[in-house]
């Protein structure tokens, strides 16, 4: 049986509140033999006390060995197996700044691009132009029309823009068009080998091309933003909701579009928030909305940015900044709160990695404590819940909410 | 997705060198209450320092409470899951000679026994005879001729020998000859249940019949070998190469010719060693090969040996000797070093165990450490890695060696 079966089964549409916490690349290295990881280093008062009266335990993403990305990651920290659900790049980025995604569309990342008078990309992200002149850009895109299909281009940030296309006869299956290196020309859209033989790919393949091919016109003015690439075209993954599967409203709070976007296509509503947003700003938008929802996933961005950057002590920062703040969250008395990430990003390392994620159950009424007194990687290791697959985070939380009922007599 | 679909995909064909140290049967237990275990009690100034530096846990070979035969054990430490995949003794035996199995081969182990005027087995191993009367009678065993198909003998050690079948029309589901009593008569060769409707496998039982009757005119000269026994019927298991599913050139350093026959049927390259290797001498020429492959599969045999003899002092003894030796791996500076075993045979039981077994992961560059700061029974079970299952080693070998991506975006 797998887990939703289960959680169909036996969760309750009543029973406490849980706050599902997540530092993105929580998990960390000493940056030195002997040394502490980032949250090791870190003065967590509260968190040391959460764990010292909850339970923890390290939390396995995706597979032992195996480094997540944030997509898999957030999927499997909300219970979906990361092996068998997937969302493509471009469904995540319309669902991230809000697009609805319907069953036949056919949802695209774009990036501007510079391309030379030769024909060949100089630059894959044309300069990273502003936010601004991308939206002006993106103005000129809208004004393309393609047979048959209706066509929805959004900026999001900067070069990076999403291309959505409705309507019949549609197939995500086509390849990408950026060349991946510059001084190359930008490849023709095709039907996947695999689809070769399926018309609405090649369909849709040639409406892509179609598109690129006047977005060339129409962008002469906007140079160094006088191409584009389109990557990870994908339709709606059709993902299980969390009100079906979990009897949870769920709400989301986060800066990226990204971690929004996976949160909508799961069935969370997703509260405003500003990118600038520290952690308080974050908790305090929990407690503004605390009395419309059951769940509340609450992401912190910062702390995997800064262990991309190499900044081991800017990591740190944030962890405290988190740290102090979360009395907010305290304060509105959830029956559970989790704190993990859906991966490492040690500082030592400047990127994802596939070490496991110290984790921190804390559920006042019915958590069963362990030996663990501070939250950090090595404490974590002998805490009262094991090794455990971040998939099984979800379960944990309805059952310490009191949402699951028994199986069986 | 299995692991091999995640291999495939993930695996890089570059990065760090790594070793798989095995001590068969390293696990133990303590001779008296309160005692130390072989590894515990062992010495190992050098493993205490990895263990201290790296990481650890506990492995689980086939199954928690499993019994694991030498097969298995070492299929689950190269990451084929053991309840999956299966070697055939003959066919195992026929790879540890070297005998190339080709698709559509039978393989079987043979051994020579001694009958009495009565046509019952007075001793199923010949009185152990040498292993150069064993090739004398193997040279006469050569002469026999069946119809249609080649055959092919060749003396592995003592009373032990191989027989391959190469031909049209066989097949390896036929029963063993060999009554596994003295004072009973050799059992007829018969497909098994099974196969009964399946002419290849008649046709296979009744050659073997014919084998084996004429084998006993030919080694009347050869009392008391003047029998054969045949066991294990097998055919290559066509198991996926080290190559294809981990992109790793391996190679093994074993001095026994089962593990060898394992290690070649999984891909790896073996290099030739003497029977009477020491540790020292199998380091040594992993230092010689140590630019031509990624990945070294070092085996040393004599911890479970002195744990079937029950001789704690002398397995003791042994793990001693392979700490002694380490530095001549450390000094090859591997990118990821792990130490462990296939199995527990603690000198108590005087045979392999279900105890899950200590394991090691040193890889200098992003290896997290935890608090074990000695290599043991003990301590491992606190280690920073939890129990896990044998077939992870080769996730975690790749992903401390910086060998595998990311997985989604």
């Amino acid at each position: 049986m797998a887990n939703f079966d289960l959680t169909r089964l036996l969760a309750k549409d009543n029973g406490g509140k849980i706050i599902l916490l997540v530092l993105d690349g929580l998990g960390g290295l000493p940056m030195e033999p002997g040394g502490p990881t980032e949250l090791e280093a870190a003065s967590t008062p509260n968190m040391d006390r959460l764990a010292q009266e909850g339970t923890t335990g390290m939390s396995i993403p995706i597979a032992r060995g195996v480094e997540p990305g944030s997509g898999p990651g957030h999927l499997a920290l909300f219970g979906y197996d990361p092996l068998r659900y997937s969302i493509g790049r471009g469904a995540l980025e319309a669902a991230g700044i809000g697009l609805d995604l319907r069953p036949g569309d056919v949802a695209a990342r774009g990036n501007f691009a510079t391309i030379d008078e030769n024909g060949l990309i100089v630059d894959r992200r044309a300069g990273r132009i502003s936010t601004e002149k991308g939206a002006e850009a993106v103005a000129d895109l809208k004004k393309i029309v393609l047979p048959g299909v209706e066509t929805i281009v959004e900026e999001v940030k900067e070069h990076r823009f999403v291309l959505l296309m409705r309507g019949e006869g549609l197939d995500p299956r086509v390849e990408e068009t950026d060349p991946l290196e510059v001084g190359k020309p930008p490849l023709k859209c095709e039907p996947e080998p695999a689809a070769k033989e399926i018309i609405a790919a090649q369909h849709t393949a040639d409406l892509v091309n179609q598109f690129i091919a006047e977005a060339a016109e129409r962008l002469k003015p906007h140079y160094p933003a006088n191409f584009i690439n389109l990557r990870g075209f994908a339709s709606d993954p059709a993902l299980p909701k969390f009100k079906d599967v979990y009897k949870l409203n769920a709400a989301c709070v986060a800066v990226y579009p990204m971690y929004q976007g996976v949160s909508r296509l799961v069935g969370m509503d997703v509260i405003p928030t500003k990118p600038m947003d520290s952690p308080e700003d974050e908790f305090n938008l929990v407690a503004q909305h605390w009395d419309s929802y059951d769940f509340f996933f609450v992401h912190i961005k910062y702390t995997d940015s800064r262990g991309e950057d190499g900044n081991f002590d800017a990591k740190v920062d944030v962890i405290e900044q988190v740290d102090a703040a979360l009395p907010i969250l305290l304060n509105l008395n959830p029956d559970t709160l989790i704190i993990t990430g859906d991966h490492s990003t040690p500082a030592k390392m400047k990127q994802h990695s596939f070490h496991e994620v110290p984790t921190l159950f804390w559920a006042p009424a019915i958590v069963r404590p362990d030996e663990v007194t501070a939250f950090g990687e090595r404490t974590c290791v002998r805490g009262g819940l094991g090794f455990f697959p971040a998939t099984d985070i979800m379960m944990y939380a309805l059952a310490h909410a009191g949402r699951l009922g028994r199986y069986g007599a």
